[in-house]
């Protein structure tokens, strides 16, 4: 079966310097894979051909043109109303005309989903899209957070919706994993070997309050799902690998993603400065190098780009916008796997198996 | 002025072996404190007879008799009604009946809120109590936030308040500052030297829906109220150095703390293992043990210890349940420089100044 990948293009801080060189390393690694790239033509066929190797490419790479270009800083209204040949929007509709299996994307959150939504409408019985990353997690595995910023005020019956899509996310990468040796996800001895992906509810625990109303409610609501529930998680837990999926309103979740980067920030830079503080320091440093770049890889932000947009009818995955060509790959990749691994049957299978009502005891 | 602080020495997953030669060891270093040391006594007599250097500290520390202890996970109601005669209850009833100027304890932190709320009383003016606790930040400094989990669902009112506590928390703890040049509080070149304590409002920033109601309302409020307010920040911008004071709910407060904790474990277990894969690696661990330890002590969690319980009227300090007695000497400094720095004062000062009604256009 061949996958294809529609790639905005001029999305993101770098545009076409970034996208097309990934697209055709990624196209080159994957001989199942038919690029849709789309952006103003002329402009991507000529970084087309500075790429090395795409000669050979030619019969797996079509350029669909797209005259505008949604800036980072637009405002969600102009790139929906006034960009309507934006390459941003037309690679959404690849996808919404069967023309492509994904859509990869590095162009502006707010304007990315708002764009998919209207193009390709809302998966039967999802009420809210969501926004899903994988965050790494001390078991060697990753762990999906949703939401990540697309609903700020949820209700219980959301953050359950979210736990299904969160889940048949996790199942779908996790199936290209048992033929793709060389991929992150949850590898090694945790239930998703032998199970459906464990799912945990983001609440807070010791402290004077346990939780609010809403997560109370979620919490009865996933007991009743049949989903693989493992209960309340914490803040920590994201990171401690006991869930596959932690499920959080869009406000927690964003803040929760936002802090660890501020955080992961400040710790290479004490590391950083405390290296180079002095000759003996910097001695030490040139001879741990090799441990250090072990450390940079495993911690290596970019490896875990490519958050989904889910909740619609399609693929689409969100790149960060100022992605290297490395990180962006990364982010195709998860299309690819969610597009190989059938997402959307996953998704619209598993809502009419999930109760969505609280049990009435 | 002597300042006089009270231990709750049965607290904490430690307790006595902790607590005790913490405070003996502090009012070593601190010849203007008094400290009124509560728990079993004998007991609480034959741990300070195992202390260095108490012989010297005889007229300056008291020991109260408290007959119960609340446990770690004790329920509160229990804690609460049942135990009156806790050393928790008894070290915060010093404060209330002025024989103490602080009190501080590692003991569970719903119990301690509760009774404190109790036995204290809130200010007036203040509707919700917080907790409150400084993260480090790449500017060298701290960045104290609030609320951490105490309350789970806030009004813009609420947040404003606790803007208000926040920014005079700062204030009385960047006082001792000028005096105590080994503290760690916002040194350097910061706007706390020049002005009142910048307070950021918690937000989520480029994505879909810019923040919630109650946080739109609360900018309105902070905009108007008088305090140093920069505006909305986010979770990056927590370690980022550009606040001093971080406002949000207790929810989103306890998620980030936690979530930072789990990250913060995850790098030190990553780093840990791969300075220890063979030989090699080990060796230039040997060779990196001056640069290792220096980060080591940069981001040693111990040193941020100790959350102000704000919005009583009385200062408690909530030191960590398995704080070590360095831990629980940073909890007790906490108590001691806010008493010192009149926290109450500044709060109830700064109150009726502020402004909590939005503009009215």
């Amino acid at each position: 079966m061949t996958v294809r990948l529609a790639i905005d293009c001029m999305g993101g801080d770098h545009g076409l310097p970034v996208t097309v060189p990934a697209a055709l390393r990624f196209a080159q690694a994957h001989p199942d894979v038919h690029l849709v790239l789309v952006g103003r033509e002329v402009e991507v066929r000529a970084a087309v051909s500075q790429a090395p190797g795409h000669a050979a490419l030619a019969d797996r790479l079509s350029v669909v043109n797209a005259t505008e270009v949604v800036a980072m800083d637009d405002p969600v209204a102009l790139a929906l109303r006034a960009k309507r040949d934006s390459s941003m929007r037309v690679a959404i509709e690849q996808v919404r005309d069967g023309a492509a299996d994904a859509c990869i994307s590095a162009g502006n959150t707010g304007a990315l989903m708002a764009v998919s939504r209207f193009v390709l409408k809302m998966l039967e019985g999802i009420e809210r899209p969501a926004i899903a990353a994988p965050l790494p997690n001390r078991a060697g595995g990753q762990t999906m957070v949703l939401d990540l910023g697309a609903n700020v005020d949820c209700e219980a019956t959301h953050l359950l919706q979210f736990a299904i899509m969160g889940s048949a996310l996790v199942s779908a990468l996790a199936a290209s994993d048992q033929t793709v040796p060389s991929s992150q996800l949850n590898g090694g001895s945790n239930a998703l070997e032998s199970g459906a992906p464990r799912v945990g509810l983001l609440n807070i625990g010791e402290e004077v309050i346990k939780g609010n109303e809403v997560v109370k409610q979620a919490a009865d609501l996933l007991r009743a799902s049949g989903l693989n529930f493992i209960g309340n998680v914490e803040g920590n837990d994201i990171f401690a690998g006991v869930a596959d999926v932690v499920v959080c309103d869009g406000f927690v979740g964003n803040v929760a993603l936002k802090t660890s980067e501020g955080l992961a920030q400040m710790l290479s830079q004490i590391i950083r400065e405390e290296f180079s503080r002095g000759w003996l320091s910097k001695l030490s440093a040139a001879l741990a190098l090799p441990v250090l770049s072990r450390i940079r890889t495993r911690v290596d932000h970019r490896r875990y780009n490519g958050a989904s947009l889910v909740g619609l009818r399609g693929i689409v995955i969100k790149s960060h916008g100022s992605s290297d060509a490395f990180g962006f790959e990364q982010a195709i990749r998860r299309g690819y796997d969610a597009a190989r691994n059938g997402l959307i049957r996953r998704i619209t299978e598993a809502l009419p198996k999930v109760s969505q009502q609280p049990p009435s005891s």
